[in-house]
């Protein structure tokens, strides 16, 4: 009876959106807390949507001319200072190591919330001419931003990322590898993990500490909220001079490089939850879900149903599926409220007379739709079905995002706008107080500047308005 | 002309071996000295070595029902004191967060030097029931020991590694777990590194902290010294019982679990150029040369050879291999230097005439020999090649070290056996003073237990011996 009711274990989602996030993440075995405050376990189940997310991700940034490497965790703490703006955003999230090997350090050193600056480092050493350039490196590993308020995936002391880190000899080429990687992000993001994203440029406030210009894509949870998922970079000289990265050109002069910096993390599964996720739990998009099909046996101890899964299993997992075959005591009742959970795509469900019939049952996680197909084309069926669910549910995230796009003239219409759970854009004159003054008022931020799209005025002042901004209450 | 002379930039192999691992090291790309002392930096073509190491690896455990998973970074100190043996062991070498976030902590946090407690301690909440078990995780992760003395991949004080942790039900399951390991690592050696290994157990002095047995896998150097290439551990219920792994079994009875862990690092790429290196520098074997084959065009002005060597090189990417046309201004001699400093298996050297005859040539690094082959073949010519040179390169090895290994019936013989770069087999009666009297005698280390082989009496003591040993000098 328990097993029944497993379903009802988790929060209402129209009622208490956060708790819903937290059984979610919690009951489908993604992760576990950690035994220091702030950190998380990622379990198998979420890790493996991670492997996913890993190696769709490397293939792009390979198929764009960057290589792997791997840098040091521990950062002297001198070499922050040596970036002003740097410093001042990291320095207080920083956790330090003192003592080692059973000794006083000699200098503090900092564990990397981001590696701009030993990077930079080597890169002075590694850069000597415009015949080393570009240098176009990504490093996958562990980053720690010790962080007060804690949520697993969307904020934890330690998560693992992805950082990008590139050198180039002009302000145009480093820009233009800005650029690029924000929409290789876009292309990833939609394609991938089907959440539509809106790029832009961040306000000063909002961007990169060290940065001249950052770049964000934002995509909207269910609740209406925004969520960062990726940001690049344009780093300008800044980098290069704290760290004296200078070449010899082609003209014989020393110059500084132009660096740029990227990333996106773990936090990308927690928009996945939060983007696609319903009632009854987890909807995962085929390319990223661990298991994209779960076959569940109806009345199996009959007729030959439990070889024909057996064989339906094979056939899939040879045409590169990745499938469960639910062989389990448990009720088929209970093995669908599971499986529905963990956001399994599809289910096949087959029983002796499905089997007598030469047909299947086949449901569809996003949509809850059930369709009979014909075993004889099931390994086809199941091809076409996931692409069509990977595109579907990108559409239908879209279509909910832009039902949720609205336009303010006012302050109040912004307050408006983001109590209805809602993006909502609007002029901005550019200024900093007006940018406060939403978010004191609102507890909006502004998230990017709207692409292609200008108001008149300010909806803060009235003043001319310097750009359409995407304001939203955000992770 | 400073560019042919590159390779003389490496020290002589047979006369200042240290030094010609530190620059084939540095000199080829591999790896630079971070700035933290005793941390390297893992560079483009070294980090290569490692992907594709990652890669054969992880298909390995995932075959064998593991899955991956990630746990946290830092662990509450109180965590290493929990098993006594543990906490001896790692205590002295761990590197300590005493700050973070701008406060001190209340307790200070280890970064982990192996994960044993942390993922006990997640271990004792996962499992419950008999039905919980096996748990069968691995992690790819950084770790942290603060060494004395460095060098890079062989011992530094942030290393990359997987850590695979396992619990059972029975004493049974956690030894044929710990003993299925080592035999897969002893395969990824062989059949992916060409390095051949020999496995036993360790002694009690040089098992790992905390466990019940020890097994590790040795290889030869071409220095004669011995590298611990991987070791898995029984750990019987000695972490169950510290961190509490208790499950309720099918007979009703509250038990505590068994579990093994085993682990493998960056470690492997310093045994791969000390088993395979030679006076021109690095020599990969095909499965993890981040390239496998060069091109590289002679006379490449004339009739068509460019156009010839960028079709070639389409057609062995088609095939999947790794392959680099070297279309750079520098002179064929110096290409040749470079990668073969570089340790690519193949090179194609293709010239005007060969063009015009058909054909090319192809060059081997591990044996240095040229053939020729019909350009119409080569895409199979090379491919043959490729597992041809992979085979041979284990062979080789295999050769080289079996002359290399020589019995011993006394401290003389094992003193003399060690200084003439071989690994020694002798008997030993098991007691520890023994043990330590080759050690300050010899500068060896018991490697570990020969498999099947017995000697009379100990070469130390003359009394009964318990088992026949390896001894060398050991990395």
């Amino acid at each position: 009876m328990a097993k029944e009711s497993f379903v009802e274990q988790i929060a209402d989602i129209e009622k208490d959106f956060p708790q819903w996030y937290t059984d979610v993440v919690l009951k489908t075995g993604l992760v576990d807390y950690g035994p220091v405050k702030g950190t998380m376990v990622i379990r198998p189940y979420g890790y493996a949507i991670w492997e996913n997310i890993q190696t769709e991700m490397d293939a792009r940034f390979k198929a764009t001319g960057h290589k792997n490497a791997y840098f040091p965790l521990l950062i002297p703490m001198s070499y922050f200072t040596k970036e002003a703006e740097h410093v001042e955003g990291f320095a207080p999230e920083v956790a330090v190591v003192t003592h080692a090997g059973g000794e006083e350090l000699s200098e503090p050193l900092a564990i990397r919330p981001t590696s701009e600056t030993i990077i930079g480092s080597m890169y002075s050493k590694w850069i000597q001419s415009y015949r080393d350039l570009p240098v176009l490196i990504n490093q996958w590993a562990n980053v720690m931003r010790w962080e007060k308020t804690t949520r697993p995936f969307l904020r934890t002391s330690e998560f693992l990322w992805q950082e990008g880190h590139t050198a180039h000899a002009t302000e145009d080429e480093a820009m233009e590898e800005t650029m690029k990687m924000l929409s290789v992000y876009k292309e990833f993001a939609e394609n991938v993990l089907a959440i539509p994203v809106i790029c832009g440029r961040k306000t000063e406030k909002e961007k990169f500490a060290g940065a001249v210009a950052t770049f964000g894509m934002e995509a909207m949870m269910k609740d209406g909220k925004s969520l960062q998922s990726g940001t690049t970079h344009y780093l300008g000289q800044n980098f290069a001079k704290a760290f004296d990265i200078k070449f010899l050109d082609k003209d014989g002069v020393q110059k500084h490089a132009y660096t740029s910096s990227w990333g996106t993390s773990t936090r990308m599964i927690g928009a996945l939850i939060m983007a696609h996720g319903d009632s009854r739990g987890l909807v995962l998009p085929p390319k990223v879900a661990p298991c994209q099909v779960v076959i569940v046996p109806i009345a199996a101890k009959k007729g030959g149903v439990m070889e024909a899964c057996a064989e339906i299993k094979a056939k899939l997992e040879k045409d590169g599926v990745r499938v469960i075959f639910d062989e389990t005591d448990n009720s088929p009742g209970w093995k669908f409220n599971e499986w529905e959970m963990k956001g399994v795509p599809l289910r096949i469900e087959l029983g002796p007379r499905d089997l007598e019939a030469g047909k299947a049952l086949i449901f569809r996680r996003d949509t809850l739709e059930k369709t009979e197909v014909q075993l004889e084309n099931i390994g086809q069926e199941i091809q076409a079905l996931l692409n069509t669910v990977q595109k579907d549910m990108l559409e239908a995230a879209r279509k909910r995002r832009d039902e949720k796009i609205v336009y303010a003239n006012d302050l109040k219409g912004i307050l408006k706008g983001v109590e209805g759970g809602n993006f909502v854009k609007a002029g901005w004159c550019g200024c900093r107080e007006c940018e406060d003054k939403v978010k004191t008022e609102t507890a909006a931020t502004a998230r990017v500047f709207a692409e292609g799209e200008t108001s008149e005025t300010c909806a803060v002042c009235g003043k001319k308005s310097k750009h359409t901004v995407i304001f939203a209450r955000a992770y």
